[in-house]
């Protein structure tokens, strides 16, 4: 399963192979435009992983097995040393408590950079159709091993084994996917040929035109630690599509995932007859910085970040000679206003802050709750009630540790652990629900822990100052509002000044309802409402829900909508008089 | 014909109206949709004035007669001045040699914009359809005034009749068309309403779903002198079909084109039941630099520029919260390799270089001949003798004074008319074409000059220093060359430094032709080959070729691909449980 360099075949295909290729993966990528046009349900990359026969999941663990505790090579050009496999060295650990003791090659940019730059113009002539049928075939490879991507998922990000299958492998490859027949589409909006004849006087003017996509230059992703394939592939993807070499600069503690997708499209790039260097990998050295100094390079004309806020802002005030994509922080809220199915919603709210131990970056940190209380199908209940009858939905959720380890995640690192610590300790207000550490099965040494939940008043200015900050990981606050106005009003202030991507309101109110749509549409960001069942405010569906808005400061990419394709190539043409193409 | 702002009605249109808007347009923008898709020949606007009846000319010119010498009255709120009608004080002077003597309200941005946000919410939600066609109703009524706004053209920027009439009128009006059915298009790609049925374990999660574009916030058009409205209606209507209010800061040398524009847009608006302040336009008094301030400001989201680099880098540079468009300078290239219709090549090259006296952003400057001759149909020609031959096509093309003047433009100012006697003055080498001044037959006092072809070599490197610089005007060099290759790395030189708009190859040659393909994709340059008859490499067919490529430093925008609209809005979804929309 875990294939070495040394499998990549170095012989180009010849034409046939490729046109089989775009004919093998043509009916895939309709299919995906279909579901991008229609927003309906679809994905080609089964989320069971059952379903990928019985060997799969023992195949997968032994191939992620066989990474461990060994170099992993990519058989790229510029090698200038090794990262790793020791954390002093830039090596990994995971966050359920073991080191990966995997070392990667380090390389020289002064040479990565120009191969990847001579591998442009095969990749740009061979047209969009042949990129998107390649960029299909590496995801079909990538979905094909998605029980080891999981794996890897596991031991980076701290995902739950669901969490890791969906989000780190099946959701991101969708991501992928959904990037590629967007390019595809944008790339095939003009005819690649077209006749241009024009009545003139007595006589008709008769030009032939082409039309070619021409990308920008190299693209480069940097990448996250909580989701590097969900929050990597989308940009990967859309500059690879569109013809731009892609340079891929993996957070340090979460190389793993990154590295084996480079090394999985590096040799279907080889199978197909193009220059692996097309896709490369920067691992950096510990306090290199890699992101700094690359982003701003003359040959990066395409940068994706996904990460905090302020260094979104850093490579859009620096990288001037590119295209920068930005991903970062968010601060989500919900409006618990009133609602028609109370245990429903709790039950709902519960799963919706303890998910992957509330690290996403689509979690609800702040619930504003009238302070007079709710109306509901039981009737009025306390602001108090209700923040009660969520801690016992966490309970009811959460008590038992295995279902809990299955829910939550490993805590990413001590500074994820400090915000529970202190608001555990009552620093940040009266602890309503506190938290308590979950032992992990497998896994002792993993720190995991159920949310805390705080009550705050958006009356107190220190509360305010408190739920206007992120809180990334199992921290949320319960925040007592005069009124749904008031409630109205601290959510667009907190998504004009902090972002956010996500929104929520329970309400049985329509007015109340048509009012939360209002203030969404003008601060721009996605609203939820009335969410129940296993359906949760945190998830995004591929090929249906947009994933930002671009509108508030968690960034102004957005998956994918056409602005994150469109400006990735540009479209040469060519005009010839008398008709000839 | 030139309505006052009290013609306007003040009562807005009930729903009824408005669809019966968007019916009447519907056809038209689908008709326009369908070229985009094509790139076939089409448009709605006749270029031929006799098209708009007997009675347009004359009463174009009446409506004309009756602008000039009074204040241009818009309406507008913040009004703290008034700009003109002197030329000392920013009033307009006819390029043929007359004071227009108009006035124009000058007003307090810090009244104007908050107008101008409290217009957007309504503008927003009516949705792209009905913005659509209260565009189109809007480039309806400027096509119906075609003949005036030709002859705003002709006495702002200088255009010779049939000029002002296409590029100043129906051209520019088609360019607006081709934006707001670009627009309509992308804000149209995700469905208003769907569905989204997941099957889930025992049952299925029914998500009802709505997606909603939402402006970015005011959008600003910096516009230029030559082409104010062809520059200025792609910004304009991209960014008011997508939900901007728009500010339209002319160029002081041509205000009344766009005064029309904004005051025709702010009748249509109010007429259709909206705030005619989606539409403002700022005039700045004589040294103002209103651009620079106005760029800035946090209200403005989207700048749309045309002018000089520099301004444009400036632009870029500064206006950090919005989006920034450019359309900068160009040095554009044309090779002369070989030909088999040599009195052709020959005459479209005259005219080429003669149209608008050589001040379009097309016009080719830099014509690169191989210093040992080129093959022709009428066997081979030595450098020397293209250039005289091309003399001589000029001569025919130019020598009466009234031929000339319908081909010709009168000079923008005394930047270019300095440029000419420069050249003419044998400082830039060997005048090989001398220029000479035409005598306008109705205008006595315009500047109108012939172009003088300068030869150069460039094996000089004074000579490379010139060609590399751009010669706004009438002024063009035949450029000796050693071989294709040489011709092929200067225009790549050239592009990538200079910027370039148009390059042109007249060749016989297939192998050439392939060369100077691969060139022009590699630095990102529209390729006309081998034009003859009466189409002209400075020419740009609306609906059909893309206008720059945002490859090189000509600027980033494109009329019109799908960058230039596609983040002019963005959108925001909103998920309902259970299935509601």
């Amino acid at each position: 399963m875990a294939r070495t360099p040394q499998s990549v075949s170095a012989t180009p295909t010849d034409g046939g192979d490729l046109t089989r290729l775009v004919t093998r993966h043509q009916p895939l990528l309709e299919r995906a435009r279909t579901a991008l046009r229609t927003r309906e349900h679809w994905s080609p990359y089964p989320e069971d992983p059952r379903a990928y026969g019985p060997e799969a999941e023992a195949a997968g663990e032994a191939a992620f097995r066989a990474l461990l505790g060994r170099p992993f090579e990519l058989g790229q050009p510029g090698r200038d040393g090794t990262v790793g496999p020791a954390p002093a060295e830039g090596g990994e650990r995971s966050p359920y408590g073991f080191e990966l003791g995997i070392s990667y090659p380090h390389t020289d940019p002064d040479t990565l950079l120009p191969a990847m730059a001579a591998a442009l113009p095969a990749w740009r002539d061979a047209g969009p159709e042949v990129r998107a049928a390649v960029c299909a075939e590496i995801l079909h490879r990538i979905n094909a091993r998605s029980v080891e991507f999981a794996l890897a998922a596991t031991h980076t990000s701290g995902h739950n084994p669901v969490m890791a299958f969906h989000a780190g492998a099946v959701h991101a490859q969708d991501r992928g996917l959904e990037a590629v027949a967007m390019a595809l589409a944008e790339q095939t909006r003009l005819p690649a040929r077209a006749r241009w004849r024009k009545p003139q006087g007595d006589h008709v003017v008769d030009i032939g035109k082409t039309f070619t996509p021409v990308p920008l230059g190299i693209s480069l992703v940097v990448a996250n630690s909580v989701f590097p394939t969900w929050n990597g592939y989308p940009g990967l993807f859309a500059s690879l599509a569109t013809g731009n070499p892609v340079l891929v600069k993996p957070h340090p503690a979460a190389v793993l995932p990154l590295a084996l997708t480079v090394r999985i499209a590096r040799e279907t790039l080889a199978d197909t007859g193009f220059s692996p260097d097309l896709v490369c990998l920067a691992v950096e050295r510990p306090g290199e910085e890699a992101a700094r100094t690359l982003a701003v390079r003359p040959e990066i004309r395409l940068v994706d970040h996904s990460g905090t806020t302020a260094f979104g802002a850093w490579l859009v005030e620096h990288a001037r000679q590119a295209r920068v994509f930005t991903s970062g922080s968010a601060v989500n809220t919900l409006v618990v206003h009133s609602t028609g199915d109370y245990r429903d919603m709790l039950a709902n709210l519960a799963f919706s802050v303890s998910l992957y131990s509330g690290q996403l970056c689509t979690s609800p940190q702040n619930l504003l709750i009238p302070r007079a209380g709710i109306s509901t199908d039981e009737g009025h209940k306390s602001f108090e009630q209700v923040v009660a009858d969520l801690g016992e939905a966490l309970g009811t959720l959460l008590s038992d540790d295995n279902d809990a380890a299955a829910v939550l995640g490993a805590l990413l690192g001590p500074a994820v652990s400090e915000r529970v610590d202190l608001a555990q300790a009552g620093k940040l207000g009266h602890v309503a629900v506190p938290s308590r550490a979950v032992h992990h099965p497998d896994h002792p040494e993993a720190d995991i822990r159920t949310p805390v939940v705080v009550a705050l008043d958006a009356a107190r200015e220190a509360d305010r100052a408190t739920l206007l900050t992120e809180w990334l990981g199992p921290v949320c606050f319960a925040v007592a509002v005069d009124s749904v106005d008031e409630a109205l009003a601290l959510l667009a202030r907190t998504t004009r000044e902090c972002g956010a991507l996500s929104a929520g309101l329970y309400s049985t109110d329509r007015e109340v309802e048509r009012a939360m749509v209002a203030v969404c549409a003008d601060v721009g960001v996605m609203l939820s409402v009335n969410l129940m069942g296993d359906w949760y405010i945190s998830q995004s569906a591929v090929y249906s829900d947009l994933h930002a808005t671009g509108l508030n400061p968690a960034g102004n990419a957005v998956y994918c909508d056409t602005d994150f394709v469109a400006g990735r190539f540009r479209t040469v043409g060519v005009r010839r008089y008398g008709g000839a193409v």
